[in-house]
This record gives structure tokens, sequence and C-alpha cells, in this order.
């Protein structure tokens, strides 16, 4: 049975009982939000030992960390250590999106090694099996599309991203289009081709309901991903965006008959002007599922540094509405991200994150940001470092101060204001909440 | 003569017909929003080799970079390198907070080192002055915050920071106050400090027309520090804020008949929620004058990355209508910034500022982003590399490629959608602008 019909029945896993105490809201609240599509919880029971997470509205935003071999780069000692390097950081969700190596032993040691969630894109395994006759995704028959996912669910995958949006009207408006830059998406692009040179309607859409009976025997979590995204800040909020947007909306009623959880992925590259008004209109047009994005980028010139510009968009998009945040390293548009790429990405997603979540008013995190003023009015440094969202790197800069500075910083060293100000107030603020 | 009173009388000095083309306006719309005072243009005529740029409405938003000694780490070349690092990254103003040194002589050699607009905060010169009977700020008479004051601007300052909000009143009030944390600002706390132990009103709020008067002989734009500007996001947006933006609203009703440039310094640390509406309110609340801001920082625990908080923080208020942003680094909170800091700083910023003129529609940066992305379309890294913000990090970042990619990235490598597009699709995207 999937969570939703479990639901349905009145049964409520203790996992979700769980899950409403940590989002500080009811049991109620919570499992009115899973049957009205709102919210998800992504579990495959095979997946064991598994750490529960809600994404949704009037959840705390999430982030997700993608990992993954490529063709050129197959090292999975490195992608084991992305995890534990996520775990560590308090990340909600890990992605693999592997290509390079053999993928199959890989998910399935990744998957085992993870407590997080655990999502794939299944149609890069179509394209990255070579037993087909021409060995590329072209020569997949349509069976293969979902003999794949069969096996990955079987592995214990715990939510899916089916780029089932791209139909044959779909490339129609594409060759029409007037965009920068068409198809960015990966699994996108591929199934384009496929389509393109096989003439055949995308298996995934037009047997969405086979999808479907997949993701509810498991019961996986479909992420409907955008193959359309934007790739440039130009192409934000174009036809085709919307236009993929209503294919969505229609595969999320067919989701509803078949009891699975479903979330909606979005974009991508979108200039500042157009964040908050897009992710409400995907939102209205999506019956309110979860929303996931991509960031978005608000510069496309910012290669090096797509961490920082996409955490810029994230916490514009977390604040208008979005759910769950799919982080960016600075290796972004340049190559596959290292060890230290990764935590870059982390820690500008949980700075996003952080301050969604104050904005939503979340009591655990409006306590530890008030901790930590508290702690710095009181120039209490330990106090501090056990509150920062990354207590080493802050040690770091402060292990470079002289022996001669205890309480305050060397900023500002003896025209510290706070200790000015503290010579002649003295106040409670226990109770600023 | 002011530069405004030299365009009262019609006289246009050729830097202003240069910079309306830069800033994509015509002659007459800048003139008016200056004689408006919702643009200023700094300069100080004995500032000589002077870059002039434009900040406040309708023009491109700028980036300010603060440098500067302490007390523990007075090191004048590595303040040059800053401004070095800070004019070849095309930053747009430098401000010297040093408080360590011979500031003096530091300053002056600052100054004739850069070709950028150059700020001060004078009162910490009365501050470090050693000169006085107590040795601190305590002992500083009335006249010293204004002989100060003289000195700089004979040294050619383009742009003072004057903390004349900090009133009597809004001491009581801050007094009063259950602020988390009370005067954040340095100025101000010295300020408080001044006033409090010598039981005198503040100087430049008691005779700030001698501060204009100043202001107007070497025409030196007054930027109104906001010494109540929230310290913590639980302060945002409090009484004393407003407050001080009531009484810096009077001051600048004060600089007009001076015929002074004036713009507000505004807030600071403020949750997500606040920012739109806090900085449509101060403009509202000060005639529209050019608002310049302190990052601000979105959360108070991401010591260490302040940059990347602060560039979030600075992107929202820049498209909500702040025309200034101040950087941070990540040392903020926690020592005084090296070189590296200040590079990390500058960028995290330079993507805010290329975000916000993107949001406005500057014809120079979408053209540049246009041009990134066609480039990215023909996978043609040269072109590329050319148009990044930073291409040194993503020329580090591609050197790391194995030598059988060309065209491609290595997080996809073959199945780069873009090229499978290109494979399928050509079309011509030049007319996208």
């Amino acid at each position: 049975m999937t969570l939703i019909q479990k639901l349905k029945k009145g049964n409520v896993p203790g996992y979700v009982k769980n899950i409403a105490r940590c989002e500080e809201v009811s049991e109620s609240f919570i499992v009115d939000k899973i049957l009205k599509g709102e919210v998800v919880i992504p579990g495959n029971p095979l997946h064991k030992d598994k750490r529960f997470t809600a994404i949704g509205s009037g959840m705390n935003v999430k982030i997700n960390v993608n990992i993954g071999t490529s063709g050129d780069r197959s090292d999975i000692i490195l992608e084991k250590e992305k995890i534990e390097l996520a775990e560590e950081m308090e990340a909600d969700t890990i992605m693999d999106l592997s290509v390079g190596g053999d993928i199959c032993r890989i998910r399935r040691e990744l998957i085992s090694k993870t407590v997080l969630p655990f999502g794939t894109v299944p149609v890069y395994q179509v394209a990255a099996s070579k037993q087909y006759e021409s060995g590329s995704i072209l020569g997949a028959g349509e069976s293969d599309f979902f003999s794949v996912l069969q096996q990955q669910a079987e592995d214990g995958v715990d939510f899916f991203t089916i780029h089932a949006g791209i139909n044959f009207e779909a490339v129609d408006r594409i060759k029409k289009s007037s965009r920068v830059l068409d198809v960015v998406s990966r699994g996108g692009a591929l199934l384009f081709e496929w389509m393109e040179v096989n003439q055949k309607e995308n298996p995934y859409y037009k047997y969405f309901e086979r999808v479907l009976e997949i993701a509810q025997q498991y019961d996986i979590t479909i992420s409907l991903g955008d193959a359309l995204r934007p790739g440039s800040v130009f192409d934000a909020g174009d036809e085709l965006q919307y236009y993929e947007t209503l294919v969505i909306a229609e595969l999320i009623k067919k989701a509803k008959d078949f009891d699975v959880q479903v979330m909606v992925e979005g974009p991508g590259h979108v200039p500042l002007h157009k964040i908050e008004h897009q992710i409400k209109a995907i939102k209205d047009m999506t019956f309110n599922a979860p929303l996931y994005v991509l960031g978005p980028l608000v510069v496309d010139s910012a290669a090096g540094y797509d961490h920082i510009n996409a955490a810029i968009g994230a916490a514009i998009a977390g604040y208008a509405g979005a759910d769950f945040l799919c982080y960016l390293t600075p290796a972004e548009h340049l190559c596959l991200p290292d060890i230290n790429d990764v935590r870059d990405g982390i820690m500008a997603f949980k700075i996003a994150q952080q301050a969604v979540n104050l904005s939503r008013g979340k009591r655990a995190v409006l306590d530890r940001e008030l901790k930590v003023s508290q702690a710095r009015k009181k120039r209490d440094w330990d106090e501090q470092m056990k509150l920062f969202l990354d207590n080493k790197k802050a040690m770091h800069y402060r292990s470079k101060l002289p022996p001669s500075i205890s309480d305050t910083c060397s900023m500002c060293s003896k025209y510290c204001s706070i200790k000015i100000m503290d010579g002649h107030l003295s106040k409670n603020t226990e109770s600023a909440l």
C-alpha cells in the first residue's frame, strides 16, 4: 500500500507523526496535506533504515544534493564521500545522477550507504545501457523505459524524476520556438532525441499509467521533471515552460487515481523580477503540489559561482512558495563537482534554506537565530560557534586573531559596538521571540 | 559650487553627460533626478583623476568595497592591494574604515591610489585620535567632530558617512527598547557613548548645518549613516529603525537648502519577508533619496559565509529599489578580511549587482547575459570565458577536464543536452533581446 492508501484507511504511520512534530504542525494538518497532494513523504519500503522527510506546503523547505558519476569521471569512493558530507551537513535528500561506470552497482551501493531519501532520473540508465542495437538511447524500445523503473524500484529508490511532460506537441512547439537555449534538461534532451529519431511518443507520457503502477507497487514518489525548463534567463516564463506545466498538471490528476505521491520540478534560470510570480503561477497550475526548483539561477554569467547565483534564486523561490531546493555547486556548467564543490554548494543552500524557514516562522529556526544574536551580544564565542551553520569555517577565521583579542573580533577590536554598548546598557532580551 | 548648484544654473558638467550615456538614460533625466535628490554623483574636486559614478533611482545599482585597518592589523600595503583588486574587479566605490595606525596618512595614500569615489566615516578619526585629555572619543570636544570633517574634505574624500540620526531622543528610545542587539553601528555606538558620558547632544545632529557647510564647500556627498540599523533579524523594522529614518528625512530637507547631495544608509540584518516592504518604506520616507544598504543579511547564523548571506539580501533589496550595495566578506563578524576575503565578497556582490541590473532591463547587462547563453549554445568556450563575471575561476575549473573533452563539460560529457539538441535543431537566436 502507498502512504496515501494507508492514510485513506485512517492508518497513520509512526514516521508521519514524528514528522508532524519536527515540522511544528499537527498530525491532522500533515495528513490532510498529503491527501490533497500538497505534501509528499518519499519512502520506498525497500530502502531500509531511512530518515523520512516531508516536502511541501507548510513544511520547512528542504534541500537536495545531486551526486553521481559521469562518463569521464567515475569514482564510487568520491560519490560515497559526497553522501557522507551531505549527511554530516544535514542535507535532506540525495539524487544520484550517475551516467558513468556500472551505474546499477553504483546506485545499489549508494542507496545502502545513505539514510536520506534517494532519488534518480531513470532515463539516464536507459541512455547509458549498452545492450541496445545502436548502443545508445536511440535503440531502446518502449519496454526498456519501464524495465529500468522496475529495476530501480527493486533497488529501493525513493523518488523518480520522470520527464513525462515532453510529448509530441511539446517537441513541435520546441521546433517553432525562439528560445536561446532549447532544452537544457539532460533527460529532456535524451527523450527529445529518442522521440525525433524513432518518431514515437514519449513512453513516459504515453504510458504514464505504467509509471504509476510501478510507483504504486513500491510507494515511489514521482517528481515530474521539467524537460522544458529555461536554461537562460531569456527563456524564463515562455510558452514552452507553461505548456509543459499544463501537461504536468494533467499527469498529477492521473497520479491521484493511483494514490501515488507527486512533486513538480521547476526552473532553472529565472531573472529576479520573474521568480515570485512564476513560482506562484506554477503552484496554482499544479494544484499546489510540492515544487522542486533547480536554483533558479538569476544570471547566466556567473560560472564558477553558480552556487551563490542559485542560492539567491532559491531563497526568493522558497520565500515565494517553492518547497524543495536542488543545490548547485560552483562547478555547474563547467565540470563534475569534487568534494569541495559539494561542500560549497550545500553551504550556500543551507543559508537559503535557513532564510526561507526563518521567513516561514518555524520555531526551531527562530530559536537558533535568536540564540546566535544573544550569544553575539554577550560576545560568547563558544556559544556562537555551537550555533553557526558551519562552525569549522568560523573557527578557522577566529584562529587568525591575535592572542590579545578575547571577547571581540579583529574587525573593530576596541571599537566593537557591542562592547561599547554593553558598558552603558544592560537589558534582558530573553523575551524577544 | 556643488554639482547641484551648477545644474541649477544650467551648467551640466561633461562627466554628467558621460554618465547619462553609460546609464542608458537621457541627460535631462539624470539632471532632473539629481535636482530632485534621487540620484547622487559623489565628487570632491580635490580627489583628482577620479571616475564619477551615479547612484540612485533609474541608474544601474552600484557596489561599494569597504577596506581599512584595525587596531590589531594595520598594513597599508594590504589595503592598497584591496583597492587594486576592487578596481580590477570593477567595483564602483571604496570606503576606508581604518581605525588603526596613522589613519590620516593611510587615508591620503589610499585616496591618491584610487580612481574610485572614496568614502569615509569621519567619526572613526575622532575616536582614534589620541590628542584628547581622556585619550578616547569621550574627551573629544564638539569642535573636534568638525575639524576632522575639514581635514578629510581637504584630503579629497568624496563622501562622508555621518551618523546624524542618533540624537537624544534616539538614545532615550534605545534605552527603552527590547532589541536583541542595541546598536551595532560602530559610529553609532561611539556617538552613543560620547552623548551618554558627556550628556551632550550629537554634534552632527545639533550642528548639522556645519556639516553641510563643509560638504557644500568641497562638494562632498553626505551619506546619512544608520546608527540604529538592526544587527539581528529580530530587530529589523522596529521602532528605532523607523524613528531614525524619520530624523534622517528631516536632515535631507536641510541638505536641500545647502544644495548638498545626500544618500541614506539602510539595514543591516533583515529576514526575507521584510526586505521588500522595508526598502520601499525607507525610500518613501526619505523622498526617494539614494538608498545604500549593508547587505542586508537574511540570517544571523552564517558567519564565515556572510558574503553569500548578504548577497541574497542585496539582490532582493536592489530589486526592491535599493541603489547602492555595500559588500560583505566571509570574514564579517569574525575578523579583518584578507585579500581573498575581499575577492570573495566582491564576487558575491557582483552577482547580486548583475542580477539587479538585469531585472532593471539595462541593455548592456542584457547584452552580456544574452551573449553568454548564445556562446553556451554554441559550446564556444573561448567566448564564454570572455563573458563570465570571473573568467579566471571558470578557466581553473575547465582546466581540470580530461583532454578528450573539447566542446562540452565533464558533468554531462556525451549526454550534454545542448549538444544533443544541436544535432536536431538549428535556429537563429540573435533576435532574442
